[in-house]
Formats: structure tokens, C-alpha cells, sequence
């Protein structure tokens, strides 16, 4: 069985290890978010390629849920001596993958090829796919202006109004080399439990995926981020009521309304699934929290059950 | 007193941080070889620049004579997993260094004002001044072609023969902004103990400098680097010798003739002391070994009173 799945950071590196423990790793593509791609000290940062890889490699720090296990920050507490911004915390075994990507790029390279150079050299059999070798920014607008992505996440903690989202770039980009083929071709396509406003949605926002999910002949399926009324991390719940979207499953069924055919919600949820019924997405109603590699590995099994 | 010193790496670092000890730090400039600068990982390196500032700072590793004192190489060790060249040992502090000054270079800003900007944050008073904010670059001629210092010097391990050396670029060179009037407003001038050809000759090499020693009214005082027949440390024996220069005191003060005045050598070198005269070069017969802090200090006041 070939799946390919929707990623951001956080919630779709557990969930993409929880599903590499029931396939066969080449059986898995990865749509990967890079509206949130930063630079940061010179340095081209793709924090959710960068959490997937490391997940499916087995050096996701388990305590952070971002950056490499075993990680140290010796370069930060230098670049803070030179007044350089350090909100950004780029740990010294991370800093590789920046400095090898950023010199493949300066060099004229995709993200797309260095992005599968970095995953076999850390042994990542599944394939990673940047959602465009062109630059999509995720840009937040506050009642203040407009932030960058990474700018309200990490720097600001999300403390500030939003509203609105917009994806700078996305209408020109394309989808990078595999994407639409791994859609197309796949036999469960997996929205992973990440924010649908700017994790999912920028990968949306590329023209030709939004209609290569309405054509695929694949199962649709994705796990719901939102549980009880709120996001099980990150603001997602405050992007959802920007876009003028409930916070509830409902509101994610909406944002990959009209190509999803099924969502995993959790039990104090199951309430809803008559409106999700209503709108064509089946409802499965499960344990959709990960909080070690046991339920990781039963949600995995979930998701390839429900197709 | 003002003192302008021309400096390579290590054994200049040691002499600065020696003189340093008998004077106001502030009345102190450094003109440093940039010739061996060279790109690791996309980033600017700047070695010499770097060895003179972190001994200035108090922070240079006293073991190796190079890089951060209390450093890791975790970088390192993720680079080589990527395939990346690691015969460049940069460590997890030091690549601060080399983040700020690669970032400072691509927005624009010159060599000397991002080392000025480094050496400040690291509390730094004396002006440590690249020879030029142009590039120029030391190329070793070899039987079977050219490399770069860095790839004779660290890669190589100066293992290969030598049968010329070029300063790629030093024609079209301008000193940078504050060389030529350190060495004509200095009351003394120190030629670090390093290497004569490539640490001293790639600054002799920048059009104007050569002659502002010639008429600057301060003493130019030298330490050999050569002790009893080879370098007390690094290739300057062998690169001497293929400038047809003799492995001894006689042959560094011939690269510096005709603006050298005196020249402190060791006691097992005092015979060279006529020959030196016949050059219009005074010998200073001393202690010119600088095992620890102690004895870089009395070398310090050794030149000092050579004025």
C-alpha cells in the first residue's frame, strides 16, 4: 500500500512514525509545509522538513519535539555574545542541515533534491517532499502588521491578534518535483494531525495540489489536531476562528472540505459527527493523542484502518 | 606608545597577547593576514583574523593555538554524516564567528567593519585591522598544480612539495581603511614571528603597504620565526626555501629588507648577527620561544625595548 501524506511539524512527525511503524518506509511520501521556512542567521531553517526527517531518522528530540536528540546550544550562546538574534534556538548537530542546505541553494540546487540528500544520509528510506521548491512564506496579520510565520510562533509565543493568514508567493509556485504523482498515486492519502491554517493550508495554497487531492483515487483520511474545543498544541484554534473557521473538527473537515473522506476525531468530540456526515467526511471516532511511541504506533494503525 | 604589529596566526597571537600585557591595549593595532582566509561549508573564514582576536579576547584554546578555548565539534560530527568535508575543524562556538562575519559580508558590509563589530562584542580595545577588505588568496604552486593555503596547510598537512607561491588578487588590492596610517602613525612596528612568506608576504603583498614601512617614522622591530635552521612551528622552512630564501634569521630579514631595523633571534642563531648588520638589520639576541604566558610577556618586553 502506497500513502502519501500532508505534513507540518510537531503533530505529523509523531503521527509519520507511528504509520513507518506498520509500512514499509518506501511505501511513504511526505508532503512537507514550507510556508514556515525561515531564514535565521543566514540560514535557510525548514523547521517542518526538518521535524519529519529527524522523526523518520530517529533523532527527533523527544523532549522538545523539535531539533535533534542530544543537542546542544554552544553556537547560540556565542551568536548572543555577537547581539545576534537568538529566539530561534539552532542547535549545534542542526546547524549541519542548515549549512548543507544553504550552500546547496546558494549553489542552485533545489529544496526538493538537497531535502533527499539530507534524508538518505540520515537513512530515511520514505520520501520527503518539500511542498515547492519555490518560496511560499506563511505571513500572519496582526492589527500591528504583518508577521512572519516564525516571527509569531516562536518569537511572540502566538500573543498577539490575528487577523488574517496569507501564503506570500503561493500563487506562483508550483509543487515541487513527486508531489502531484505521490497524491495521485497513492492508495491513502493521510492529512496529519497539524495546524490546517498554516501547516496544511500552505500546501494547499500551491496550485495543482488542492485538485490532485479532488482527483486522486485514494482514500482521503486525516486525524483532527483539534480535540475538546481546543488544539492539542500550537495556535491552531486561533488561526481556525480567523479564518472565521469553529475550532472543532468541524472547522478542520471545512478547511479540506470538498476531496476528505474521513477524520479521526476523539471521543468528547464524537458529537460532531453528523455535521462531518453532513459536510461527506465519515467520522472515526479513536485515541488521537500521541504522547509516547505505543500510541503513536495505535494511531498509525488507525489511520491505514479507516481507508 | 603606539604600536602597529603585522600578524599572521599563532605565534603572532602569542607575541600580541605578550605585548598586550606591557601595554594600554587601545594603543594597539594589528594589520592580519587575510590571505589564508578560505569558504568551508559556505561560510567566510577568516583564521588569522580569528586566532589574533580570540588570543586578544582571552578566549583562543591554548592547546590547539587555534579556535575557542572550551569548544565541541557536534557540527562537525553532523557534517560528516552529510558527506561534507571535515579536514576544517570549525567548532560549535567558533562557527558564530563565521555565521556573522558570512552574513555581514553577503549584505554588503566589508571585512573590517564586521571585525571590528566581532572583536567589540568580545571586549577586544585594540584595532584589529585586515590587511584589506578585498580578496586576496596565498595559492601554493605544487608539481602537480596549485592549491589553497588551507588545502597545503591543514588538508595536506604542508606534506606536498613547494615550488612557488602566488597572492591570487593582492595586485588589485587596496589596504583596508586604517592599515597604511596605523604603520606611518605608530611609534613602533612589530613583524609578528610568523611565517615571512605566506603570513607576512600576502600583507607585503597589498600595494602600498611595502611602502608605507619604508617611510613610516617608527622603528620596525621583527622576531624570527626561525629558530636554530627550521620554524619553530608551521611550513616556513620549507616555504622559505622556495622563495631561494636561507632556512635562518638571515633569509627572514631578507624578506623584509630594506624597511627592517632590528630583528630579535634566538641564542643559538647570535652568528648571524654580522650578516644580519651587512642587511642594515640590528640582531637582538633572546629568548624569542613563548612555551606560556610568562614568556610570551617577557618576549612582549623584549620588543618593546628594541625600539
Amino acid at each position: 500500500m502506497r500513502v502519501a501524506a500532508l505534513a507540518g511539524g510537531t503533530g505529523a512527525a509523531k503521527l509519520l512514525r507511528g504509520l513507518a511503524a506498520s509500512l514499509d518506509s518506501s511505501a511513504l511520501s511526505v508532503v512537507v509545509n514550507t510556508g514556515d521556512d525561515a531564514e535565521v542567521w543566514g540560514l535557510h531553517v525548514s523547521p517542518d522538513l526538518d521535524s519529519v526527517m529527524y522523526a523518520l531518522a530517529g533523532v527527533l528530540d523527544a523532549g522538545r519535539g523539535w531539533g535533534r536528540a542530544d543537542e546542544a546550544f554552544r553556537c547560540l550562546s556565542a551568536m548572543a555574545v555577537y547581539g545576534a538574534p537568538t529566539w530561534f534556538g539552532l542547535g549545534d548537530r542542526d546547524l549541519a542541515t542548515h549549512l548543507v542546505r544553504t550552500r546547496a541553494l546558494h549553489e542552485g540546487r533545489t529544496l526538493s533534491a538537497v531535502t533527499a540528500d539530507l534524508a538518505h544520509a540520515l537513512g530515511v528510506a520514505s520520501r520527503i517532499l518539500p511542498m515547492s521548491d519555490e518560496a511560499v512564506r506563511t505571513t500572519i496579520r496582526t492589527p500591528d502588521g504583518r508577521l512572519g510565520f516564525q516571527e509569531y510562533f516562536v518569537r511572540d509565543k502566538c500573543q498577539v491578534e490575528v487577523v488574517g493568514v496569507d501564503y506570500d508567493g503561493a500563487e506562483r509556485a508550483r509543487p515541487a518535483p513527486g508531489v502531484l504523482e505521490a497524491i495521485r498515486d497513492a492508495d491513502l492519502v493521510v492529512v496529519c494531525p497539524s495546524n490546517p491554517v498554516t501547516s496544511v493550508g500552505p500546501i494547499l495554497a500551491v496550485p495543482g495540489v488542492a485538485e490532485a487531492l479532488g482527483a486522486t483515487r485514494a482514500s482521503v483520511v486525516g486525524v483532527s489536531p483539534i480535540v475538546g474545543g481546543a488544539a492539542v498544541s500550537g495556535p491552531a484554534g486561533a488561526l481556525l476562528r480567523a479564518r472565521g473557521l469553529p475550532v472543532s473538527p468541524l472547522g478542520v473537515a471545512r478547511a479540506y472540505a470538498p476531496w476528505l473522506r474521513a477524520l479521526l476525531i476523539a471521543p468528547e468530540d464524537a458529537a460532531c459527527a453528523p455535521e462531518l456526515a453532513a459536510l461527506g467526511v465519515r467520522a472515526v471516532v479513536t485515541d488521537v493523542m500521541m504522547p509516547d511511541r505505543e500510541r503513536e504506533a495505535a494511531l498509525g494503525r488507525a489511520v491505514l484502518a479507516a481507508r
